[in-house]
């Protein structure tokens, strides 16, 4: 299986199957954005828990259906709750999902991400244009935690991180690039306002750990989780708002409006298009 | 005195107590829902203080007119605070909330759960019915920190934990029950779509600390704050809402304009029913 | 230079500034509303980053265009971190912002705030009246972190802890006083509202070290973050509201919606008065 060959259309049945299956998803992540990820996980159909202390990590991925690791701060015991968490995750065979925030912008962050990658199989990574290039080794500049830059060669960097590690990789961007060592599609969907929002990344690696954790297959999670999120996007710019305030506010509704039922459709195909 | 005391009309003269007193409030606490919880407390009419660094906790708990403790995240400073300041509430006699987030989950959430316990006296312990279960001793499920399967018992479960403890027990679900060792009432109130938004468990913990630094008897505290959390559960869903984002804000105005003019009267006597 | 010479009518050019330079601003603070934060940085035009772990800090602030620091919760690890990224600003020239939440309220927090002022060349201390006064050495009463009790002499105050310290002084309160060593101003700002809100004082903090990131001037960027966010309050409540949780949302909006379009004008003027 490849994320060439998720079928785009098959969205509303990914979407049913997450709010009916409720998975367990621990998130081990930073203080800033850590209730935007536990409320996403929750308005997707997830059970969220946010267990980050070295000892309960451990014992909370055994019994997750899935684990993100987002590394948006660093403290020491917290990233060895990281790596305790996530080698449970390796052995019981469950998803894993790495958002490297801010790697490429200071020693520190690229340190916590080797040491991560070194240890851990991650199923995705998911990061934004200059994290994932960053990661790939290419030229980026990532200003703190934002990407700044030119990234014309984003579906190559990202295949070529995708073939270095074994995982999935997302790149998020104004497109977003899924792709794996056998190809990569590209999504069109979502809204500027998102980058107007403190957390919509983290939020993102949250929605595809939410469905890495009820999907069957990790390619479809993937696809499906980050085509959905931007969909979510477009309908919170369907309501109204006056602002980066309101616009969260509605997109926290929006997640929780996308169904079976309010998705789907032919429509959904031009969303997608392979690019390698 | 006990809950089945408890005059539900009276909740109108404790809501005015509360709103004038301006009670300092001291939560150690998850950083999950920390910023609900602050604010839930401040919109309450209380002064929200978050002192969860050991020394800085345990003088701040000499300032204080009660103390939570949620143990939703179990790193190993904020523990040792917990202790410190939970000993120094038991000290001056004044109230101590504990919200034992996620027990009955991991063994670290039991072990943590069972070292506070054994070192403080709770004046409350709020939990959703799997936790109050899990303290029990009694079979219960809990997925992450929700409580999941039948509790038909929880009547009787909650007030042995009543019973062992000497505490006020709250055990929060679709009906609250309050308890103690002489008896037990059942609320009637709240709304579906507060199990839709993260960290409500965690904000009727606040309120519930929030009326016991006000007000003179911590019973009356226990019942009258279950009671006004879930109240303004209803009202913020008289408000419009599109989903879990503008509910979650419709509560925050709902909790502020809950006063002494907008709650009472005779109604308010078939929320409350003595069950034990 | 000194504050006294600053021109309200220029905020309109200093608006526009911070929206074009987008200075990345790194904060150091609390967990409580390290979001708010963050998202208010975002709101103004800078790009926020919250390293505080030590080492990431000190490598952040190696790349940041200003630094906040702000000890609401002062766990071991992240002061260690503030003094590590204090320093590097002071090495680098570029400023650093101290918002020193609750002092006053507990000898812990007094020697944290010491031990920071005795390391770090602050540019700017933002505290309210009760910790401006309690850092001047004069009496003051800190509930928790909320100020309480009266404080008629706050312009003398406020310039004795500049005079003493070399930094740039901003008390808020019902009206904002930004001193330094040479003179004081009044600032007429502001809305009720904000008081009902968690955080707003933090998210001053934050606005002042995003003012100071991108202008030259550090007088002008305390005196016109200052204004610029009362009155960003004042629009706030211009928007519909029902109570503390859209004022919240309407917050958010109104920062991102002033632009130098929507702020300036002689009317302005009105609003600074030189008080000493």
């Amino acid at each position: 299986m490849s994320v060439t060959d998720i079928d785009a259309v098959d969205l509303a049945e990914s979407v049913r199957t997450v709010r009916e299956t409720e998975p367990l998803v621990q998130s081990l992540t930073n203080t800033v954005t850590i209730n935007d990820v536990a409320n996403v996980t929750l308005h997707w159909g997830g059970l969220p828990v946010m267990a980050d202390s070295f000892g309960d990590a451990g014992e909370m991925a055994d019994l997750a259906r899935a684990v993100l690791i987002n590394t948006g701060q660093v403290p020491d015991g917290r990233v060895e709750a990281m790596h305790e968490a996530g080698k449970k995750a390796n052995e019981r065979g469950i998803p894993v999902v790495f958002d490297p925030v801010g790697v490429g912008s200071t020693p520190s962050r690229e340190a916590v991400a080797e040491s991560l990658l070194s240890e851990i199989d991650f199923t995705v990574i998911k990061g934004n244009y200059g994290e994932i290039s960053a990661l790939a080794g290419v030229e980026a500049e990532v200003k703190g935690v934002e990407s700044v830059g030119d990234y014309e060669e984003i579906e190559r960097t990202a295949r070529s991180l995708a073939e270095s590690t074994g995982s999935i990789v997302v790149a998020s961007g104004v497109d977003d690039v899924v792709t794996d060592a056998d190809g990569a599609v590209r999504l069109t969907a979502g809204h500027e306002m998102l980058g107007e929002v403190v957390g919509t990344g983290c939020m993102l690696g949250a929605t595809v750990a939410t469905f890495c954790g009820a999907l069957e297959d990790d390619h479809e999670a993937a696809v499906h989780g980050t085509l959905a999120f931007g969909l979510a996007g477009e309908r919170a710019a369907d309501l109204e708002y006056a602002g980066p305030g309101t616009y969260r506010t509605n997109f926290r509704d929006a997640v929780a409006n996308v169904t079976s039922d309010t998705v789907g459709g032919p429509s959904l195909e031009e969303r997608l298009e392979q690019v390698l």
